[in-house]
């Protein structure tokens, strides 16, 4: 991963954390709770007073005083004295239990007010101990874990009013080939619509990066190169699509060549995109994509997405790898490590995997069913219905050290 | 679902759309390949003339020209001739198969170039056929689903330069109680600081609504009133957490009365959140969340968010339930149903779900790691390790018909 290079950190406040990845520890800056606590709107009384107390011979408690939540009480609890508490209030120093109201009853004399019960309570009945939930200096969760609501509630109990997170990569994205039109544009013959850097920038977005289009390249060297060349000012990646395989047209081995790219990689033993090109200069990573929708989508998954993480501080940075039953017979030969674009379902508590609809990589409309990539490894074949394979998680926030083997 | 009310549809430009929830169908425009295509760079020709191809008696043909991707072959192809062809670019009319550079051997004379195959190949060999991924006409994605990566990249195929999504509704947030502090605030005895507000707003967010924080109301009712009556025209509907209960200082129930608002319910036999309000008025809804902060994000899981997904015109707008595998004994009586804030893992192919950490409803900690509600039915104990048990998953894009009996 040296190449993938190191995160940068910035300092966000709290309101836009949510789905940033943590660029520090979160940790308990007090206990949890801060204070002993009423869990419950009742009295607060001392534990021993109420030793007597049955049905027969009720007990009466003076009410001292009402703490709201939020309150503390300033006086002091004597001997058969109760104060009214509400649910979060700090309990007295002197009172050691809380009563439930249902569990009283109340009247009053000139003087003052009174309440009684029919039971005994110990030392700790109904208390939140300051501390029981969490303990003051502990690691809560951890740099590189994502934000989610849970985390956003603990950031807000420990005063986190900013919070250092993992910057955002900012990928551009450029889509090569002539034969491409933009969204808005009439279909012509030979021509298809740009539909790679559209999906590409939602996985950018998915991934937690910054999308940036940088727009379509015709199949021209120079064209190419001076784009290329000032877009790397710009964006911490570069990704194409297009323009990698051995075509006549194919001009980013050359460009990378012109730019003094070091090419990390340029063929890949996998199906689709066994034509990924993965190169580095100055510290930007430039990711060559095929042209080819699947191809496209599983090259970022696959390639991309963990520099994207890695960057983001994330521990396990490749996509969550579990094992999941096969729903049908996939017969064919792998001669490369194959990710068959699939749906999931869990039936049973069990998940089943559905290698559903096409398995040639320029099928458009099965990526839009697709939670995970399903791994058979190169060398094999004959996979039957039943059979237990491996398949990389698409929308987890959890991750994988390594994805395959 | 009556009170829930009904989505409302707005346009956005597609660049906008990854991750909001499609209020139309997403049709197929042309078919998929719109032509007949080449999925490989290589030669087009008319199969019948390689019919006599063989190792010993190669087969030659006459280069007529060439064609890149996006360009169409404007000639005709005649008896033993081949077109250079890119891979995605449009076959000629009078070719049938596509042979691979790899598979040819190409020289040249004064006059034309040529290229020899040593096999036969038959109609259809290597030709992607148009239509053959989508016929026209045919929905794709059905209205109410979310815009993941795959369904932009069918957006921008079949040339959607705008969509038609769900409006997000604007969900507003007021945090009542005296005790809570602001997160940049000090902490003080007696106070906390307000994590459930972070926390909803998180939620919100991530159920796909538009938060707006309307920050925090103290215990009176005047001051509390008002402010509810004029966030009520900022808004779709509005949550408030704390001040439910019967606690001497919990003034919503009197609020609800004062503004005429239609009470559906105001007792819930689940735990956490027994206490959760739910009111309309004028079409608004008007969510009353407990104070606590494990009570309070469920009740938000639980009835604001399939309000969301159901104005999102999701099908299926409730979490979804699947079953997974206890991991730890869970003894406890349920006397009315338990939702169990847990983490969930998937260990060969199967869920497995931990109550971890705690089981009080103000741990705050455990919300950092919960994946999934546990349901464990009312009249229901002595769940053991092992079990069968059903969880209704917080980070899925699916959803249930109805989440639990």
């Amino acid at each position: 991963m040296a190449v993938a290079g190191s995160g940068k950190k910035e300092t966000i406040h709290i309101d836009q954390a949510y789905g940033r990845r943590l660029a520090e520890n979160v940790i308990a800056k007090h206990p949890v709770p801060p204070f002993d606590r009423s869990p419950y709107d009742g009295f607060a009384i001392r534990a021993k007073d109420s030793k007597t107390a049955s049905r027969d011979h009720p007990v009466t408690f003076r009410i001292a005083g009402e703490i709201a939540a939020g309150d503390v009480f300033t006086g002091e609890v004597k001997e058969q004295e109760a104060v009214r508490i509400m649910t979060g209030a700090q309990i007295p120093d002197e009172c050691d239990a809380v009563v439930m109201f249902e569990l009283t009853a109340e009247h009053s004399d000139e003087k003052n007010k009174y309440m009684t019960i029919k039971r005994p309570f110990t030392e700790g009945d109904n208390v939140s101990f300051a501390g029981e939930d969490t303990k003051e200096g502990r690691v809560l969760v951890e740099k590189g874990e994502s934000i989610n609501p849970g985390v956003m509630a603990l950031l807000a109990t420990f005063g986190y009013s900013t919070v250092e997170v993992a910057e955002k990569p900012v990928i551009g994205v450029f889509a090569t080939g002539s034969e491409l039109l933009d969204v808005h544009e009439k279909l012509e013959p030979g021509k298809i619509r740009n539909s790679n850097a559209h999906m590409i920038l939602a996985q950018i977005e998915r991934a937690g990066a910054e999308p940036l289009y940088l727009g379509k390249l015709p199949d021209q060297f120079d064209l190419c190169l001076s784009a290329i060349q000032k877009a790397l000012g710009k964006v911490d990646m570069l990704i194409t699509t297009g323009g990698v395989s051995v075509g006549d047209y194919d001009l980013l081995p050359d460009i990378y060549k012109e730019i003094g790219a070091n090419v990390l990689f340029n063929k890949v033993a996998m199906r689709p995109g066994s034509v990924t090109t993965v190169a580095e200069t100055n510290g930007k990573i430039l990711f060559g994509l095929s042209g080819n929708p699947s191809a496209c989508y599983v090259g970022f998954e696959l390639f991309v997405r963990p520099v994207v993480l890695h960057r983001s501080f994330a521990k396990e940075p490749h996509l969550k790898k579990v094992t999941a039953r096969l729903m049908g017979d996939f017969l064919k030969p792998n001669p490369f490590t194959r990710f068959v674009r699939s749906a999931i379902e869990i039936k049973d508590g069990c998940l089943e995997v559905d290698p559903s609809g096409f398995n040639k990589s320029n099928a458009v409309a099965v990526l839009a069913y697709t939670d995970v990539l399903m791994v058979l490894p190169g060398g094999t074949r004959n996979f039957k219905k039943g059979d237990m394979v491996d398949v990389l998680l698409l929308d987890s926030d959890k991750g994988s050290e390594w994805p395959w083997e």
